[in-house]
């Protein structure tokens, strides 16, 4: 398989934007990645588009990504539809990855773009109940009642209670994680949420799932990331900077017993495996935090910690800006927004920027190597897809 | 890239079945291919997963690929879900086909499925309004008047009637297509209508829109196929009988003058220059008759026949069984029937059985190369998307 590289990279500001369409979110994501890139829209040669529930929400579906790439003048090229739940986006980066190491394009285009903001809001959370098995676990979305919440938070309200019983992690370190990227987003122009939170705010907000308070679960969003990947001949053809895609990797959920690895840490074992690298190479992490216990959580999936240490290792302060690995230094879903089928690419172009060095105020010092951990609904009490993707300079 | 083969193929009848769920129809479907391959569940490395608009239909968008194969005991693996409108099944068969070629995975599965029928009929038209532009062109299903009737029939019959205008092509030609596929369906197990239609029938049957009558128009459909890729390596080491991916080429819509090529004939010279191949090399074609018109011109463009000649063609017999060059030997979209997001792989199982000398009383004799020709969606009065693949024994 060949060398793939990132070449570009773009994002609209996460949000809520009622007046924007899938258009023209797409349209500024793709035009800043390609701006990025050094390349113009034709130089494309394919694209994998994702998009999560933006069906359900707009009614566009089948062909979300060549109706968006077609309005921006761009069309002929291979459109592959991707969705994997809240995983869309960074499984759209997965199989443009395939396609160029396969040698099949040089240049590959992955988008990711949501609107998932509804005047009824209660028609948001309907939607993300598309995310699970509707048949074995809910009736469907257009069935259902009138949901006050997105089930997922159900979901991961259940996890934290659990490590909280065997670890004897507090509510005090999960509220941390919020301070933490809610802090991080303050110097992220592109969040949703740039506002600091103490850790009285966020423990004193309104629970949504106990638990969990407002502040610790991820909002609603609307926006656009992309991602342009190209290989490593044709990067140093044109001369651009380039971030080296070291290991790219895709996983659903299977049963296991309670002692085997579940399947963050799966994907990740083999996404080091790929990468020929470990967890303490790490420099930074994105990683998928839906609601702020889960981060705690996958910080041992990864091997950032030990097993059940979670809740000491954000007190201590390592995953925030300036710690030995900073975590979700871009303000994460809870902060810089979870516009579910952009969310992954939001994740890799932060790495990217960290990597290049042009993360502004929020830059980790000497990135060399960045994690994204980005993960999709729910089957049998976890996630159903979980994409890790190591990248290197 | 590696050489890539196909090595099972298997898929449920296409038909009406309000009482069998994505669940019972997948499994069907990837069952049959596993013994057609000679290879268990556990031995599938990665799955990609087509479905069009079973999320409108069902509710369960996202992560259908996961939930199905977790409910046959396949956890674990990579598995992308995918669509393309009415090509989505062999957009599948696409990214399964890349990924074995650059060496990711030895053995993938591409899976399609579909559940149209629902009680309510009109609410499967309304699905089917995803596969267009739905801002510039409709309103959202969700608050879209009735549809009686599939809103790609006034498509379909625009481009037969400009074609009558342009070309003198008649009625009767049209409607031949539509008995020829008929006749080939009786002889086909798997097929939603194995009734054969004389012409008078299908001229006097319920005009669509004009000129198409109700047996001219694809139905719709409920089902699932499946299809297993392997490196050709994997395939010798099991001894197993191949047949090979001489080209898999996905393209979309572009602005194009009237004399220039259009999307069929783009990706069809595509594929003939991927395969090494032309048009007079092909032994049988499943084509996209979506509409019966459609044939005629895809005879067309695919170069089976000059520019304007598709109702002579279809006239001289040449694309019937026993002709030069039979197409939709397995009944085609009309008379097989056309659950969109399984259609591609059916087309693809009936060419691979074909290649074969599996094909029963339909075989095609001495068939040693075969082309499928899928389509996707609708934008700015063309197909969105078009995947062609030829199969080689």
């Amino acid at each position: 398989m060949r060398e793939v590289v990132v070449i570009g990279v773009g994002m609209t500001p996460f949000g809520k934007f009622l007046d924007r369409s899938l258009k023209s979110l797409a349209a500024e994501a793709v035009q800043a990645a390609a701006n990025d890139a050094g390349i113009g829209l034709r130089d494309l040669q394919a694209a994998f588009v994702g998009s999560a529930v933006a069906g359900l929400m707009t009614g566009q579906e089948c062909i979300r990504g060549q109706v968006v790439l077609r309005a921006m003048g761009l069309g002929g090229i291979p459109v592959t539809n991707v969705e994997n739940a809240c995983a869309t986006a960074s499984t759209a980066f997965h199989g443009a990855w395939i396609a160029v190491a396969a040698g099949l394009y040089d240049v590959v285009l992955a988008l990711g773009m949501e609107k998932l903001y509804h005047e009824d809001r209660q028609r948001s959370f309907a939607a993300l109940a598309g995310a699970i098995d509707v048949e074995a676990e809910a009736a469907s979305p257009g069935e259902a009642g009138q949901p006050q919440r997105s089930l997922f938070m159900d979901h991961y309200a259940g996890k934290a209670r659990e490590h909280m019983r065997q670890y004897g992690t507090t509510r005090e370190q999960i509220a941390r994680v919020a301070v933490k990227n809610h802090t991080n987003a303050r110097l992220n122009p592109y969040a949703q949420y740039r506002t600091p939170r103490t850790l009285e705010e966020v423990l004193s907000a309104r629970i949504i799932a106990d638990p969990l308070t407002l502040p610790m679960c991820s909002p609603l969003g609307d926006g656009a990331a992309a991602v342009i990947l190209a290989s490593g001949d044709f990067a140093r053809r044109r001369g651009r900077a380039t971030i080296r895609v070291a290991a790219s990797v895709l996983r659903s959920g299977e049963d296991h017993g309670a002692d085997e690895p579940g399947l963050v840490e799966r994907a990740a074992r083999a996404a080091y495996e790929m990468a020929g690298l470990g967890a303490r190479d790490l420099d930074l992490v994105e990683v998928h935090d839906a609601a702020a216990s889960a981060e705690l959580i996958i910080y041992e999936d990864l091997g950032l910690c030990p097993k059940g240490d979670g809740g000491p290792f954000v007190d201590s302060g390592q995953t925030a800006l300036g710690g030995k690995v900073p975590v979700n230094p871009g303000g994460g879903l809870l902060a810089r927004g979870h516009p579910v089928g952009a969310t992954g690419l939001a994740q890799i172009a932060e790495v990217v920027w960290q990597l290049r060095g042009e993360a502004g105020d929020r830059q980790v010092a000497r990135a060399r190597v960045g994690m994204t951990q980005n993960a999709g609904g729910v089957l049998r009490g976890e996630e159903a897809a979980s994409c890790i993707h190591i990248l290197a300079r």
